[in-house]
């Protein structure tokens, strides 16, 4: 098996992480897995939905849209066509809840930290990408809530990271690429803690379906991956 | 620990797959698990989306609703509030995947099948109830079709089923209901072709993470029950 | 004049009202005209809709939806399409007025009854099934209430039923079915009360023009098949 | 009883049907039943709907709105709201079955007649007044293909013309205006051909439940009002 | 060169301005740009807009609309399409913009006047007819205002006029209609105050790019044109 | 008068054009307009609009958005919202009409050219920076068609430019920033060509009316600082 970007099967793409990248928001950042390039950034306002009002806790939502020709092919603005698809929807719900993960909310306060990572360039990985890059952005968002002395504790509870793993040609590889992702036969996105816990894992069997062998060695694959995943965010977060 | 409903950590609720339950549809199975309900139909229609125009192959397509008052407190209707939530848009993309793997479209020939799944109560498990009972519908519609001749050959590829397994309250359980399910720690979706390889694996922490070893609890709770699964739809559709 | 069901020309379908079909709403009924069978909830909540607050009265609201193979043909899920038909809201705007007329809201109190009306099997007459079962299924609702201790008076004025009449092959019928409502030249619903007044009385000429003969006759037909349906209402409340 | 208006029981607000009214379409009249004024034009178009092609018979379809400040109190503007209304839908269906009672659809050949209902003023009683002023536009719109060479036979089999009647301080009344109207025990909108048949009748009581000799009284009001429209129609084509 | 209606270029349409054209609405003007007709309404509501409460000064808002067949071919109704175009939006911010600045919205008092222009019948021009109109309407629905009271200081600071200018064969004209604006090269919108101030200058060269000094002569034919308009409103406002 | 950056009145901010910004599109440039950053991406597409099918030419059409943060406070998702705001669609319409006078639309073949301008950061001056930096992804996307053969003629007849002036505490200004567009009298974009025409002025008074010698002025600003942006396109281009 030879990988179309000649990486080995448990080699990161080349992984960037530069902090704020646009000025207005809290926090802002270009996060690049190869060729993916997705600006999250991270909005913080006062308030809670209503669901929440009231009972002293904060809030984390976020929202995932990608430029319409980040593709390969253009596609079609979910602006203009009236909705956000499917796709859209399964992938801002999943970075919601990863990044919440992070958080203890009642350390929050009554505050909406608002996510929203846009993707300008896709060649596979963008959800994964998002998690990574918009754990960093939410870190200098906290850090601007400190300065402002808009929190008396900190909510951080722990980094959150996340890649793909897969079945190309039928072994195991680490972080795929377009090319590798669309011929993948299983296709699977781990999200994990810094201190070791899984927070999603969602596997999609492409083609044939995948066994439990197959699944225990790309699990190990993106337990590997994460962590040099921390590390990437622990210098980026220290510059 | 101790479950609510006195089920032992690995056993199924009553599981009841019930045929021809309405009378327009080409399959039409009313499934239960336990308390939860819902209406599986599968209708043929001749032609396919137009990305697979003049291929020669079928498609196979889900959509998924909840009647607004299957839960404990009403829902809105997604029809009067002009768009289906996120939720429901990941749960019927969830069983198209599923229902896909069964079959070999290329066999189908230039026919779609809409799956419908539609929840009249709900108690825990909608989609993997949904996937389970929806696969014996879709055996019918075969059949149903293979005695109009519409069918050369036979695009059963293999039977697929679904089960959710979760910590709760520290410990693996298999086919959570409501009362689990909105206390579980971590829950799973598992998606099984009764050829023992996996189709979907979908894991979230809802509170703390997981770790690798409750994971691999929960996978071997999950191949057990749907085990079972496969013999209670074998079963039914020897009837 | 035969009709395709070989019953006289006022006869009614086999009816069957089933209290309790489902476990969540204060009022659940399964109502079948024959193949016509409709799941009809009454929900309760407090408060009620922004132009009556303060009056000190309550409100009753009706929604109608039909699950996309309840017909013999499959039709576009309403949620997808985005929106409910003009058909749709035609039938929840009548079910919402009959049923209002049952009930002295200022004796309900400032509570909202949410009915929920889901076709999961289509013959013809889901509207006038609706009203019959639903009007059953807000009685059990108040008496939830009562149980409740939420309400100081009985708000209800008046038992509501409905069925539907036509003109088949020249001659009036009574609790038309599909085949006799596809090629009916005149259908009308009329909606009553149990002391003998009409609530709605909506006829359609689809072929030829009715005459107040023919219009006299479908009524007395009417009048007759509603006191059938009040006796089955009261059958199925005494259980 | 003394109606608001001084007039007797049986008698209609003054009527007007301006034909020609604007410039551009096939027809155009603007229709007053006293206050209420409504624009009523019907453009002609090549073509049939999907469901029609090929079998060599036109269609007729309607639509209805009202200005925003029509009313009293200045209602929502739906084009900004994203969407029509139940009424908006409920009128707008009826005045396309009434309208399409007048034609002989075969004769009409592959055209399709856009009847646009835009009430500039609303008095009560606009959809009868509608129904009333389109039948006229259609004979222009007829005419005018007559002399185009785009009809070989005349597909008006007869005319068409509604009133409203109803129960006001208890008593049978014709042609409601807004103040009888939010007053009335009962309403009833009656279209007629003008060979005496009924082509809809929908009776809705407002208040309490409406007798059938009541019922009865108002529909020979009604009869007797629509044969003076009838008149008013013929006095407005002979010009 | 020779304009389609025989005017010479610096000669406005015959323009008619009918106050109190329909009833309920406090300012309501039928206003006549030759065969381009609008009717303007405006509605005044206590209240403002949530992002004024509270500063205790007003809002207006305007709203465009053209009947489906104000136009030569019927165009698709906005209400039924369920969204507004691109063009109704740009117009009504516009009408919105312009009114806006007649009036001092500190004196106006927590009211919001809403400015309905309705076009039913189109031959160019229909923005700057709506502007004309409606500041027409905006004055007596302020003389309505101080009749109740409603108003301690008068809002009003000038009065607005518009219309439009365009080269058409070469040459500047005045106030295009249909047949012009559709052959024009460019086409310029300008509104004024009656103190010889621009409040909104947009120009659209449709052809070839416009020169310096043919905008200077288009401004130039404006600036008299609306003179002119002032003229005609303070006569229909002295009637 | 001072302005915030300490430009002088007829200094454009810094100004960088930066092409193939991203990998997928026939043309993709980052345009700054000092703070303001703003990607342009011009796809290719066979094929053209209904309306123009069988006429031998092309067609462009632009879209515009904006990321949620790219703004001071962060605003509401277009997608998520279910549609684009009047604003968005008045500036994509500028573009869109704006670069089709760039071309000979016959020149360009059965082809559709999609402009998408996306802002990342914005700090005024979001439409005028967008027609600048698109006309030079349109003019990369061209010689990308030609270098696969797609064109047999050049298109391109003139080069597009745009820039913002206005009236800021009294005087006029080129290029306004943020601080200076929310603060200015009168706002008034300007797009040119190479040739020293006008395609769009489109002037707004904010505050007071501006005059006449206001007007000329602000159009003598625009002219030099659009010459200047021709200049820096052609560095762009020849690099």
């Amino acid at each position: 098996m030879k990988r179309p970007s000649g990486r080995t099967a448990d080699q990161l793409r080349n992984v960037r992480i530069t902090r704020n990248y646009t000025k207005h928001a809290e926090g802002s950042v270009l996060v690049e897995f190869g060729d993916t390039k997705v600006i999250c950034t991270v909005s913080v306002e006062s308030g809670v939905p209503r669901f929440l009002k009231g009972q002293g806790q904060g809030w984390l939502t976020a929202e995932y849209g990608m430029l319409p020709r980040a593709t390969g092919e253009r596609t079609q603005r979910e602006a203009s066509r009236g909705k956000q698809g499917g796709r859209t929807l399964e992938i801002q719900r999943l970075i919601g809840r990863s990044l919440r993960a992070a958080l203890d909310l009642r350390k929050l306060g009554e505050y909406t930290l608002y996510v929203d990572c846009d993707v300008i360039q896709a060649d596979g990985g963008t959800r994964t990408a998002s998690i990574t890059g918009a754990t960093v952005a939410m870190v200098d968002a906290l850090r601007a809530m400190k300065k402002r002395g808009a929190l008396k504790q900190d909510p951080l509870k722990q980094m959150i990271a996340a890649v793909s793993v897969g079945i190309y040609q039928g072994q195991p590889v680490l972080d795929l690429d377009y090319l590798e992702d669309s011929a993948a036969e299983t296709d699977l996105n781990v999200v994990m803690t810094n201190q070791g816990g899984f927070i999603e894992v969602q596997g999609t069997a492409e083609g044939a379906p995948f066994t439990p062998d197959e699944f225990n060695a790309m699990l190990a694959l993106a337990q590997d991956g994460i962590n040099r995943l921390f590390e990437l965010q622990q210098q980026a977060l220290a510059d």
